[in-house]
């Protein structure tokens, strides 16, 4: 079973995100350089958080990304689905029905069990992705992580992060 | 997310050998003819399960695959380490290193805290796997699968099985 690369890029992203002041933005430019990724391999994943609604994205002198909805309404889940898409990790491709033995498609109506079994234990993993909420993500990091490296990261989405006018929509 | 589709002929090649009659083998063709499935794709299959000890592989005449331990004793949590690999399926690339801000590496002594609730869901995916024994899945198919097509399996197995010589290790 393997994820994308790009689901540890988009937590990282969302996670700083959830820090900026306000409805201020974060450029896509800045987000690719405080992870040392390439602007455009972000871009796509940008894209994605932002085609599901968990960023959302303003154009402008001011534009950048930020967060669609509040950070405690945000899940791991919702971010590894956002890029790995909504489907099973396992795909049942039916070969029960394709031995030699024709059988009448009657026989099918059930789902195999082997399929079954396999999708219980993924939505035992998607529960547990869907206990973690970006807010606590970050409140982690704020109270556990090493304070240099914390404090670097506050330092640095003060410098990047770009104030919104007054009449800009607040999302938080 | 995305499992390999060799994870489905896995499991139900270790399911259908777990039918055999005592230490019978099953050759790898009719696995392969028993699902619709290439005999050459199938082996890379088997061959990774005899690698971790779920199959034995017996040559000469009456050669095939069997079980390597009773079905009771493998999960569909070996199945799919087996296939895939024991890696995790997030991959932490430690991104979080790679920013501008240059810090000492005792900053990141502690492992990352997106890294920790990944593999958290990670951990109760595959408990969730490891619940499921093979003796299970036959004994579910047997109890409620189609009763035509859990007969169609029985005459299967019961035509392509190699009985062995009394001399030949019993495994079960």
């Amino acid at each position: 079973m393997k994820l994308g690369e790009g689901v540890e890029a988009a937590i990282h992203c969302v996670s700083t995100l959830a820090s900026v002041d306000g409805n201020s933005t974060m450029p896509g430019a800045a987000l690719a350089e405080c992870f040392g990724l390439s602007p455009s391999y972000l871009l796509k994943h940008l894209n994605q958080l932002t085609a599901a609604r968990i960023l959302e994205s303003v154009s402008g002198p001011a534009g950048g990304y930020r967060l669609a909805r509040p950070a405690e309404h945000i899940t791991l889940l919702d971010i590894v689905l956002a890029v790995e898409g909504r489907e099973p990790a396992f795909r049942c491709g039916e070969i029960r029905r394709n031995g030699p033995v024709k059988i009448d498609a009657s026989a099918y109506v059930k789902p195999c069990g082997i399929n079954a079994a396999m999708l219980k234990a993924e939505r035992a993993y998607r529960a547990a992705l869907a206990e973690v909420k970006i807010s606590d993500v970050v409140a982690d990091y704020a109270a556990e992580g090493d304070p240099r490296s914390y404090a670097a990261s506050c330092a640095f989405v003060a410098r990047h992060q770009r104030p919104q006018k007054a009449a800009s929509r607040k999302q938080i």
